[in-house]
């Protein structure tokens, strides 16, 4: 199998890419390296089987030829895209950077499927596509879906072609609503960020929000375990799943904690007020992950085991510089 | 209030306008007239309360100066969002129309409002963005939505990009999840094709699919009737709607009945196979209008009575030429 994976030079791109070249998968990886970087791809660009395109995928005639240099190499069986503004914040304050970066994405990987003729779909969805649905589980079938975020939007947006797509040229769909995910290498998100202020400022670790936001986090490697045994056992034609741990998650506040004592312990800690961290931050959910369990998969790390494993694995990453 | 509807001069646009300008609001209006026509305008285009631009809103700057023009002679204090492909199978063959038409439109909507500083949308959504749900009666709250036309998808993309701009420029939004809608000036649907079909060949009525499809149909009266209804009496932030009858609806074998009836009595019909007229097309579904009923609002005309209605005035329209 030739995969292209979208956005492989980024924080999941990479590690996906790793485990599928390990499993003796042939990987076909295009990045606009906006977010992700080359250096993401050290482990594996020297790999035989891996080949590698520089394009931003907003763009359809410079995807276009992207892909058409990929497939002149090995002909594409399938589409793992994965391509996304990560940078929830930076499309809340300007709609355009999801538009462009998290759904123009999709739509134009659809389009390029449609015109090479590649049938099958794996998707990085999320779990902001529920919005906020107050102290309601949040399991597949959940509705109203109305995202607070445009990142969220975007998401949901780019299911929906996909969901169209499937009744035209597209013949099978995987859809993974990602959850938190963590480890490295990281781009962003709270423990980076933690780590970086203790760099700054080892006296004082300041917090957005009052530190009670309570969210479950899945490591990386378990999010790609998840992905790949969805991959292999789910037998739809469209196959949707939340991906993520089944435990109640952590606050904010053990997460700071475990920044505080592995990077500067003694260091106070400063809250702020409410339980949304920035505009289009999910308080609190509760994540159903029955219709995966009941496929037969389980995370090897739960929320606070991630988290812990996260931390030394990002503040390796941080000192190395 | 100085209202903004943006693809006024379209079947429910100017059905809209009347009914504001009726009530004594002032209208500013928006087509890019692709779809739409003036000559749907004539009811009101003489009105001294009402503005008219033409613009496409696929063309943010051609939609800015528009909006300011019109601006320029009353502020705008809500935006009535109409404007969209209503022509579902093009973006089945195209997604590149509903992208443009149904959701650029929406996006670029919201963009201008945050410019302009206009905090309330009431906007036109679809049942097209349920899918197809089987049997299950599709109530707001029901999930998941997976779209089989990119119509349906790029409304549930251009309702979750107003949710979110909930989270930050906008103050209200309602969104109403339109039916199957007739009456006049019919630019298209399933009654107008008939009326058209037998116009051509009075002998025969050749009807796509084996007419089994059923669905619920609502007079165009009753739809302006029930969103004003709704934009009095809703009281939430986010207010989001099926706007329908209550009843079961109807075939699409009954509906060419009446059409031959009318137009073409002793005309034979033909019947294509399967239950789906075309590709994008829910065969049947079981519209659930309770939260509208629940808010104190009745149709005047059931499912049956709307189609004879709209047979009537569409056979006029035609014979009009």
């Amino acid at each position: 199998m030739n995969i292209l994976i979208t956005g492989v030079a980024g924080f999941v791109g990479t590690n996906l890419a790793k485990a599928m070249l390990r499993r003796g998968g042939r990987i076909s990886g295009i990045d606009n390296l906006r977010l992700g970087s080359t250096r993401n791809l050290d482990p594996v660009s020297t790999h035989p089987d891996f080949g590698f395109e520089i394009a931003d995928l907003s763009d359809i005639e410079a995807y276009r030829r992207a892909l058409g240099r990929l497939q002149s190499r090995n002909r594409i069986d399938e589409v793992w895209h994965l391509a996304a503004s990560s940078d929830i914040p930076a499309g809340v304050a300007d709609p355009a950077v999801d538009l462009r970066d998290t759904f123009m994405t999709t739509f134009n990987t659809l389009a390029l499927m449609k015109e090479f003729g590649i049938g099958t779909i794996a998707f990085a969805s999320s779990s902001a596509v529920y919005g906020d649905l107050g102290d309601r589980s949040l399991a597949e079938d959940s509705g109203p879906l109305f995202p607070i975020s445009n990142y969220g939007a975007m998401k949901l947006a780019s299911e929906a072609v996909i969901s169209a797509g499937l009744e035209s040229h597209l013949e099978r769909a995987f859809i993974f609503r990602f959850p938190n995910v963590i480890g490295t290498p990281a781009t962003h998100g709270v423990i980076l960020d933690f780590v970086r202020k203790l760099k700054v400022n080892a006296a004082k670790l300041e917090v957005l929000g009052d530190g009670s936001q309570r969210k479950s986090y899945l490591h990386v490697d378990d999010l790609v375990d998840a992905l790949l045994f969805i991959r292999a056992h789910a037998g739809d034609r469209l196959n949707y799943h939340n991906v993520g741990p089944s435990d109640e998650g952590v606050t904010v506040r053990f997460i700071a904690e475990q920044v505080v004592q592995r990077v500067a312990p003694g260091a106070g800690m400063t809250f702020g007020r409410g339980n949304q961290g920035w505009v289009g931050d999910v308080p609190a959910f509760s994540y159903a992950t029955g219709k995966l369990s009941r496929l037969g998969w389980r995370p090897k790390l739960d929320s606070a085991q991630a988290v812990r494993r996260a931390v030394d694995e990002i503040v390796a990453q941080e000192s190395r510089g």
